[in-house]
């Protein structure tokens, strides 16, 4: 078949593309991410680019009028190659990765103080082999195990394999080191052992284990030190899966295609070798030494990850294929790692509360605290576990995109350049932006959208039903999608174009609040308990960083609770990724956890349609559970 | 590189071959196979191929005469490729398959009763999921088995990727095949399960296991019925390895050259892959119901088998890398079997008492008699294993290749115009043959080299020390290796030459059963225990089957029993392994044996050297033990 090259800019990448390849899979090739929110079925219209030589085949359509045809617009997904051509990718189509180059930070330090790891090193001193002592190298390592009480290990034939020059090279002084399987169904069970690897050394070195949280959006990466308990700064990258779809439903749909599943495993694959890389500059060689993966994602991810079709996910009754996973060799996904590093999947509870749900609550300490807790993660599929140590139930609610800046006019993730704070002073009629990274606005992140309907309910603007109030304010104007608020004029935004709140936007916010809030509604019903009753509140999730409390309890988001007892605990997902590549205790919590936590399907919770409708207001309609 | 066109006749086969590469290499990766007994170092002079047409390059020298040479005579390991050739594989240098293509016959049939192999299937019918009921595919698979007691199941990737579609298309009506993974070091330890695969089906249905013994000169395979213990005839085939050399020890030094022990491996799995499409014709479609692959090998083979360098198995202290095998995947070795089907490999007890001895034994059931027994298998590693159900050791001796027709100047394997039985007449200093297929003869096998000896022993042609009796027949000539008998003149023989005993061959032959003799004597008395109390001797091997009890005797091969102490139980190795096939129990004893067998390496036991240099003679020094 015919190729062309095709170059995209700003990057100046030029890749060969054959007749009829469509120019986001041509520009996938190349690690070039474009944003394409829903998978490249030519419904989003997000995946602009823009033709400035040659020739692609493509037509005008629903998301182009023929006047942007004209000027060269053309939508990646549904422009296929037909000769050499030029592409030029705008901003606002760029899957943007600058916020996680830049986010490698030193956090707040975990350390865990006697870390007790699924794989363990030991160091033997053998008897070398001699004419009356000739038992086989396996069985001499096996009988110097059992003496340190270590029985009963199976063996990796790639450790097997080196096994005979490295007894040698060392004089049969070496360090052994033992995966401890758990068995998948029933944690209590005694553990297994299994030999991945010998070193030729008796001395006691650092080893690691990376945690891995595999988000729908951005993939975080975590090293850890398993000899010592220390706790590297974490990394991130946007999920290269992006590409193929924004949310998980999606991703889902993607994988349904020819050859779906393996791109998009590779896609997060990819990325999580990109991070795998970046440790490399920090601590060169460490990969060597890294001997678990413990990884933390949503059910859709994990099956994703693991080349597993989540198909009937998202058919009703949802039932995913598997909910735990069996021990995996991390280099048989096609991750760069030694071939005796364990990849370890954090279980699921169902299709839509999972295995970064399971991590967060074994994160946040759920299981050894009596307070009535509610655990929330709040985004596109909002999730809610309330329990305590006795008891747990959860659920997921799917609240749309909103509190990711999707299905907002203006919406943007929380990146630079995002409106994520807003003062409104009735007095005055005047508001103030506060913009990540202070540079000029290019639009209204999540937690910016819930600052900015609370500070305009509070101020009169926006009413009780989240319509805009006649002549409140002199930034309220008719626009093309009915009335909306002027946050920042074109002349002063990074885009060029007016950014502004319209009542579609306040309709869809108020959506998501609804969603999530009812959902608290059902589970503390359903154990015949009050909202007043919960003792804490937990927020997980990038969302929760940059949450007003105030503003969140204002809209109905958040229930209305002393402020003292809500903390939020960041990436609550790569924590408890964390905390299990640490220790293998945890993974028995963990396992325990799935086992302890009932999932209820909202949809099919009598009253929970009831609660919703309730919702609809701000902050709803029973004003009684707002009254401050 | 250049590459020429290579004609190998009578096959006609033609191979394009690179400047440079061996002649032996081209042939193999043509499959072949050229009888290397060396393993292609040029030291043996058994790989003569004659040069038709076109060239090679090469040169006369330490095998090869002037004469040879300019006659074209050329020695396939050693030439190397430089133009297009045709060259002729004459028979004495093919390694011989032909005996193997005729031996798919009706044996004896085996039949186990009550079958317990290590995969079981069990048929379940499940509650398929419903809006109230949507736990995970797995989660429901692993609830059902844990009502029927069958906990703790890991599971594979290749199982779970296909688990959806079969649970639907069967409606949750299914079969799944589950394995019981025996720990590796301690047997009396639970096994734990590991689902393998999943069938859209609830009938019982017949599903299979696949006995293989890997014998370094041949391998054979059998292939039982799981569900009925039905054992199917056996098929054999020669083992591809041949060409890389005919012993163990020079497979070994192959298998340390660049890429030799990958080929050496792949050689012996394309063997395997050959038997297995010979079942295909039998029983279309088996494969895919195939579960199990119980293998057993001598140490060398094991090692080869599985791509693990056995090099420290030739070097004193004889110490193989490994006694004991972790299950594999058979599939992932090259084999054309599917996903599921699990490979088993025997435990060995040392670098030279092998798998193929432990099954060997475990088919005599040594295991559980209270008699004293010797087991032995003949060869030029000759086996040996004394004892009862309450202990057992053994041996191995390096008997040399006399038994196998090898360093004997006439000598041929057992195949068809071997010289088998003879038979002499003192009176008329005549003799009979006995050929193998009567046709004309060829060469002497090993149990014709027995029977010949014995009897002119026994004529008085051949005295106590092996020499020849001056004047004793007609036939006694000399000849270039010194004095000979003439067996068959070069005008009634199959290779226009005289076939010939020398004194050198019976030498030979006198070495190779004093090794074994001497053997039995240290076990015997390691213990306390003198010959005579042996109560049963089991021969087992390709060789037994022709073997002249009389005759081995008379030669000091075997201790002077009565003859009704002695049973042959043919290739006790294969049978070893299908019991294991059809049976967790028998494997399990598999490993008790292995732990109970003690290992004596004969060349640091104290007195065996001095047995050994007693028994020189025809049949013993120490007539007394050969008083009849």
């Amino acid at each position: 078949m015919e190729t062309f090259p095709i170059t995209f800019l700003p990057d100046n990448v030029t890749i060969e593309a054959e007749t009829g390849e469509s120019l986001l899979d041509v520009a996938n090739r190349g690690k070039i991410h474009i944003n394409a929110s829903c998978g490249g079925e030519g419904v989003c219209g997000r995946c602009v680019v823009e033709l400035r030589e040659g020739n692609v085949q493509a037509s005008p359509g629903l998301y182009l009028t023929d006047e942007d045809y004209q000027s060269g617009i053309r939508l990646a997904c549904r422009a296929k190659v037909n000769g050499p051509a030029t592409l030029f990718i705008p901003l606002e189509s760029r899957a943007d990765a600058s916020f996680f180059k830049k986010a490698t930070k030193a956090e707040e330090i975990l350390t865990v103080e006697n870390p007790d790891p699924m794989v363990r090193q030991t160091c033997i001193i053998l008897t070398p082999p001699s004419p009356g002592d000739n038992q086989s190298d396996l069985d001499r390592v096996n009988a110097a195990l059992s003496e340190l009480s270590l029985f009963d290990n199976d063996i990796d034939l790639s450790a097997m394999k080196r096994m005979p020059k490295i007894l040698r090279e060392s004089e049969f002084k070496i360090k052994v080191s033992i995966f401890y399987e758990l068995p998948l169904q029933n944690p209590d069970r005694e553990p297994y052992g299994r030999i991945v690897n010998f070193e030729p050394t008796t001395s006691e070195d650092d080893y690691y284990g990376l945690a891995v949280d595999v988000g729908t959006t951005s993939i975080w990466a975590r090293l850890v030190n398993l000899a010592t308990g220390e706790v590297l700064p974490s990394m991130g990258d946007l999920n290269a899966q992006i590409s193929y779809g924004e949310d998980v439903i999606s991703r889902i749909v993607y994988a349904g295609r020819k050859d779906g599943l393996k791109r998009i495993q590779s896609a997060a694959i990819d990325t999580i070798n990109r991070l795998l890389d970046r440790y490399e500059e920090q601590l060169p060689g460490y990969r060597k030494k890294t001997f678990i993966m413990s990884v933390a994602g949503n059910t859709t991810m994990s099956h994703l990850l693991i080349g597993i079709d989540p198909k009937n996910i998202r058919l009703s009754p949802y039932v995913p294929p598997a909910a735990t996973w069996p021990s995996i060799r991390a280099s048989f996904l096609g991750l760069n790692v030694e071939a005796h590093t364990v990849m370890k999947v954090f279980p699921s509870v169902s299709s839509y509360v999972g295995g970064d749900i399971v991590a967060g609550v074994l994160a946040a300490g759920l299981y050894k605290s009596p307070e009535l807790t509610l655990f929330i993660d709040v985004g596109t599929n909002g999730e809610i576990v309330i329990g305590n140590q006795d008891w747990m139930t959860c659920a997921a609610c799917s609240a749309g995109p909103a509190f990711e800046g999707g299905g907002v006019r203006c919406g943007m993730r929380a990146a630079p350049g995002a409106i994520e704070n807003f003062l409104y002073e009735p007095a005055e009629k005047k508001h103030y932006l506060g913009i990540i990274d202070s540079v000029s606005p290019s639009g209204i992140c999540g937690s910016g959208l819930i600052n900015i309907v609370a500070e305009l309910f509070r101020g009169g603007v926006v009413n009780k039903q989240g319509r805009f109030v006649e002549n409140s304010s002199p930034n309220v104007r008719q626009g093309p999608d009915g009335w909306e608020y002027l946050l920042s004029p074109a002349d002063q935004s990074a885009g060029d174009h007016d950014i502004v709140i319209t009542e579609i936007d306040i309709e869809n916010l108020i959506r998501a609040k609804g969603a999530m809030f009812s959902g608290y509604q059902t589970l503390v019903e359903a154990v015949g308990l009050e909202m007043q009753d919960l003792e804490r509140v937990i927020i997980a999730g990038g969302f929760g960083r940059s949450l007003n409390l105030e503003n969140a309890i204002t809209i109905g988001l958040l229930p209305n609770l002393p402020l003292e007892r809500f903390t939020y605990i960041g990436n609550s997902s790569l924590t408890g990724a964390t905390l299990a590549a640490l220790s293998g205790t945890m993974w028995r919590k963990a396992y325990e956890l799935k086992q302890m936590m009932t999932n209820f399907e909202l949809s099919d919770t009598p009253g929970y349609m009831d609660r919703y409708i309730a919702s609809q207001f701000i902050p709803h309609t029973d004003a009684s559970l707002f009254d401050l």
